[in-house]
């Protein structure tokens, strides 16, 4: 492989040090699929596995990205570094584009204690599962002691941001008929902390209550963890740093439990799958004009072989 | 791999005597994916080649099933032998089950000379691309002079019914907006033989002429055809044999330029690969608990290598 242009090592070292366009380039660089990825993820990998990775997930309307500002102020009031992954399934546009109008969000602007990216996986190779993990070992690596990864839109990702996950939060609002569409949703497993959000408006008490008798009822993973239900007002703050205590109580259980390092190798197990199977579809795809394939496909026209013993063959030789 | 059960050699021996039960079951056992799929492939490969595929697209409402009964009709009158494929990818069920509704097809059911069959495609793993190939060489060795090959239902197939085609004739309908909606959808650049069929309404001439000047100005990938565009109304017949008569003159013109054996590679070629992409894509779920990758997933948790080395290693071992 050709020397890449950019200097990862000096990037590397600058983005540990907390320089915010570092961190911004390394993620950009992973984003893109650049050259440098895999010069990128070897640094990185050795630097990675401090950070808790907290997703937020939830309904649109139920005020995911208000919550997730007003977390980021909580965390940052207990001097904690805050790394937060905004990610769109839905569009093809990364970097800043999505913070403009996330006006709550500017208010950790000049913070240099918070690292804030959206990024794109609409058109990306593998979409989410591909690239995320990349990005949250930059944010992770550059010294951020939690990550907030929060999907913008509508999009059926709240299954891959919990694989991505240490710590999963599920929010709901009282009155949209959450109860039943978390159920649906499968969003009942994968909840290890739920909020009721705009816990001001009527009916908070009631989603809390008919949540709690769900949650009962459902076969979770980990069965040693029963999940806290916290009520908040995102846009007031309160109720906040009751999630966050409930966050940090989970990932003490998971410390603890000794499920911190199974998440996490089954995590790295699904990454390394993939990229796996991306490798193999690219040698794949190299593969037309290939003399091999050419010799096979004769084979099987003049009837010598058959497709599934070509294909064999194929795979034999990649 | 254990012996099945089916007598895979006197199925096809009873299928080349031209044994509509022995076709049937066949090709459910290609569609099944059963485990005498391999066997079924070996025996086959060698007796297909001789039918002319010929691929049937156009949008709802355009008269395609009425137009394969007319043509089955006029390649019956010429003494053909013709085996009808058609494939609805919108639909899970196969057999015997969508052609309860096409009252015009059961005019052949009781041909020898016409073998009917319709495949679902949804549900099915790499969906018509992986089980059409196989299904269309159990109907070729049966002794079928052309196989039409039609989509039902509302798809965007098109393109991979031409794949798999010798010979795709692309229906239109006067009126319609068809002439830009066929410009949309890139069947222009697919269509060997055109036909503008319910030519008894107002608008056929138009469409025809439009269509011609619209062709005139497309990049075709065999510059030394130029597609006919014959003006048919199915329901009578009237244009039907003239259809014919196009589709066998560009079998000739395949034959005689070379383009038949070009194009039968092609389709080889993606077959094999489709193939060998889904066996790699099987070695890889029988990953889960395997020891080597719970190895390099603790190896990348641990620092000592990163994902995508982790990566290479997993597709040397395979």
């Amino acid at each position: 492989m050709a020397r890449p242009e950019v200097d990862v090592a000096a990037l590397v070292a600058a983005a540990t040090e907390g320089q915010p366009r570092a961190v911004a380039r390394l993620i950009s660089l992973v984003e893109d699929r650049s050259a440098s990825l895999r010069e990128v993820s070897a640094a990185l990998t050795p630097l990675a596995g401090r950070a808790h990775i907290v997703g937020i997930t939830g309904s649109p309307g139920v005020g995911k990205s208000t919550s997730t500002s007003a977390l980021v102020t909580a965390l940052r009031a207990q001097g904690r570094r805050v790394g937060v992954l905004a990610v769109d399934p839905t569009s093809p546009f990364s970097g800043g584009a999505l913070l403009g109008d996330r006006v709550r969000m500017q208010d950790h602007a000049l913070d240099d204690g918070v690292f804030i990216r959206s990024m794109a996986s609409r058109g990306h190779l593998g979409g989410l599962s591909a690239t995320a993990p990349q990005a949250l070992r930059v944010l992770d690596a550059a010294g951020c002691d939690v990550v907030l990864v929060e999907t913008v839109g509508v999009g059926q990702s709240e299954v891959e941001i919990a694989g991505l996950a240490d710590t999963t939060i599920v929010l709901l609002a009282p009155g949209m008929g959450d109860g039943i569409q978390a159920a649906k949703a499968g969003i009942l497993e994968i909840g290890d902390v739920f909020v009721v959000n705009k816990a001001d408006r009527d009916g908070a008490q009631a989603t809390r209550r008919e949540l709690r008798s769900v949650i009962a009822m459902t076969d979770r993973a980990d069965g040693s963890w029963t999940p806290p239900i916290q009520l908040t007002t995102a846009t007031t703050g309160e109720g906040v740093d009751e999630v966050v205590d409930a966050i940090t109580a989970h990932r003490e259980h998971l410390d603890v439990s000794g499920q911190l390092t199974r998440r996490r190798l089954a995590r790295i197990r699904r990454e390394i799958e993939g990229l796996a199977l991306a490798e193999v579809r690219a040698r794949f795809d190299h593969l037309s004009g290939d003399a091999r394939l050419d010799t096979l496909a004769d084979q099987v026209l003049a009837g010598a072989t058959d497709p599934f013993a070509a294909a064999d063959t194929l795979v034999e030789t990649l």
